[in-house]
């Protein structure tokens, strides 16, 4: 059943010179425009239903009392120094996350109502696995062949340095362009496929 | 006169995830398309008269015995550490690299025809100024506030880590989207005008 495996899709936003968050995982450089977030968080809703991110990713929202960054997603967080989740709907992945992933996308998944869409078709699909950051998971899951899309958000501001992409990625990765879209604020939606 | 003060424009390729070269300076991960580099060297004869660059992007291109990379623009290297110019059309900016293109700014340049686009209006504008890298000189010309525009060249690749397309930034640099363009080769051509 390989071809109806989920898809994982690492949806990340990005300064125009790579960068994630500044070193001290903080994103105050991002400009907090309204329509690109809609639209967003319209997307996490309609095509996602689980969102996998690292320790350093869930963190900063937690400092804040963010206990459950997205509520309507199954989230796991993966981290080997984190005791106990300080949520019940947020799940730990404490060893071996690529195995864990890998193993999560040949789970069933929710399915997508695209009736919206294609109504006399009545088509569904299963709902796909955002994969949030931070850098260093998404560079072990790049290696490990198991991310499939990326889609990146891509701001109209230089920071000079922080946390990139993928900063440990052992070899490079090549990509299929697949669309665009630009926004009035300046951010330009980059959206790719994995080549394989 | 500042009004008709040349632009410096930054005009330069990088991977998805923000990197200009490898850590040695080599660039064997782009692609090396047709299309995208014919509509670039296009650029440069037209819109331009003159090329600022560092020692680290000029210096592969000597190695391989390219002493004078660009024949049809007028030619500075700034560096330091190189004694003399291999190649008489090649000028070495040793001191100030700020004040020499602060200076270089207000040169009245070459004359661009624009009869193909505006034939009726007769009109011709001065030349620009291309900045080629590398990061550390792009980063002390930002800090300067003489960067006028960032043209990035965005390839379908994440490489994990390399040089950046300005490393040593000191703070944000605040961009406007102008336009996008998007090649069937996956490539997408960004231009901002940097925010004053």
């Amino acid at each position: 059943m390989q071809s109806q495996m989920r898809k994982l899709k690492y949806h990340v936003a990005t300064s125009l010179d790579g960068f994630i968050a500044r070193e001290d995982d903080t994103v105050d450089f991002f400009p907090a425009d309204l329509p690109p977030i809609l639209d967003y968080f319209d997307t996490l809703a309609s095509a996602y239903d689980t969102v996998v991110m690292g320790r350093g990713t869930y963190e900063p929202g937690l400092k804040v009392g963010m206990t459950d960054p997205y509520p309507s997603l199954e989230t796991y967080v993966v981290s080997r120094t984190l005791k106990e989740s300080p949520n019940p709907r947020v799940h730990l992945v404490r060893e071996d996350p690529i195995g864990f992933v890998r193993e999560l996308k040949t789970r069933p998944g929710a399915r997508t109502d695209m009736s919206r869409i294609v109504r006399a078709a009545q088509l569904s699909v299963a709902k796909d696995i955002y994969l949030c950051g931070g850098g260093t998971l998404a560079g072990a899951l790049f290696d490990a062949g198991l991310i499939d899309e990326v889609l990146i958000k891509l701001n109209p501001v230089l920071i000079g340095s922080g946390k990139g992409v993928a900063p440990r990625l052992p070899r490079q990765v090549d990509l299929e362009l697949l669309s665009t879209k630009t926004y009035r604020t300046g951010l330009v939606l980059l959206h790719y496929a994995v080549k394989r």
